[in-house]
């Protein structure tokens, strides 16, 4: 009989993502109970059900780990925005998105229970690029609603996707959902033409 | 004859600071020669001409340094707010204030060669209770442009001194004085009434 039955060597692939995904999983639940400072390689391979060893196969540290998540987070938050723009007519996309940006900062910063996750995160590389896929993106739908005629032409997209970006990851400050509704508002008539 | 002369024990406080000082200056040098992560204990006592016994002295590790150094220049940039803001007329001094802060925002980003120093540190106490100074700082003065008329009074002062910081912090990735300028004259532009 084959030592490795055929059914694992071929979900082999799957498995080795699947224990990553639950590696990063472990981390969420670890980063809520303990806060960012609390996290430690073992209680991540408790939480995870994972051994050790397999733990340190996939990352050397705690700092990997929560850069790794971090990345996670911010690829399905930009997945999240994308939908959300897919769906809104053309006049609505931009506030939309940038609606929907604001509530998610507000949301992760609740949940870290500790320091700005953003801000210690930021430095890693793999969030540095996934920051620059939000500019871009934003900086794209603010072309387009300047070509509508509906944001200012005299500054360059790509300014104002860093001017609205920056604005609004100061939601993860603000106390309520109504202070992040005005927030948006402020953000969008810095917009207008 | 005193062991310890007179005009030694006098100055004993000032030295105590000026070791300090000292210190801090070394370590802009080596952020600014090696970047924040090429910072040494001993790279900063030899920079500046301070003995390793007396630099662990004063601090425990190149964390707490690099956290007190960033304390002084959000300290130092705060009181050259207040000055800037002092010095302008009632009309302008928001403005003033906001282009201050923006254009040193690029200015220390340069500097560093490496990550992003605000980000880097935002963790440690005595920056946040500095940002939340600045943040404390900028809602009176939009607080009395409002009263003036000249701001927008649907959204809260000190909702709308965390929309203008953040707006601002977003000219440390961009790339010259003029479109810090035009960052500048975006964020204003969400502030009229």
């Amino acid at each position: 009989m084959d030592p490795v039955p055929k059914i694992w060597s071929d979900t082999l692939a799957d498995h080795r993502d699947s224990v990553r995904e639950a590696i990063l999983d472990a981390t969420a639940a670890q980063v809520g109970e303990h806060g960012l400072t609390g996290v430690t390689m073992s209680g991540i391979a408790q939480a995870g059900g994972i051994g050790r060893a397999t733990l340190y196969k996939y990352f050397p540290d705690v700092a990997s780990i929560l850069a790794a998540w971090h990345d996670r987070q911010v690829v399905t938050h930009l997945a999240e925005l994308m939908e959300a723009a897919a769906k809104a007519s053309d006049a609505d996309r931009l506030a939309v998105v940038l609606r929907s940006y604001a509530q998610r900062n507000r949301r992760d910063r609740g949940d870290h229970h500790g320091p700005d996750l953003a801000a210690s995160l930021h430095h890693a590389a793999g969030v540095e690029k996934a920051h620059r896929h939000l500019e871009h993106f934003v900086s794209e739908l603010i072309a387009q609603a300047a070509a509508r005629g509906e944001v200012r032409t005299d500054v360059p997209p790509p300014e104002l996707a860093v001017y609205c970006v920056n604005a609004l990851n100061g939601a993860g400050s603000l106390p309520s959902r109504a202070a992040v509704e005005r927030l948006v508002a402020v953000t969008l008539a810095g917009l207008r033409p």
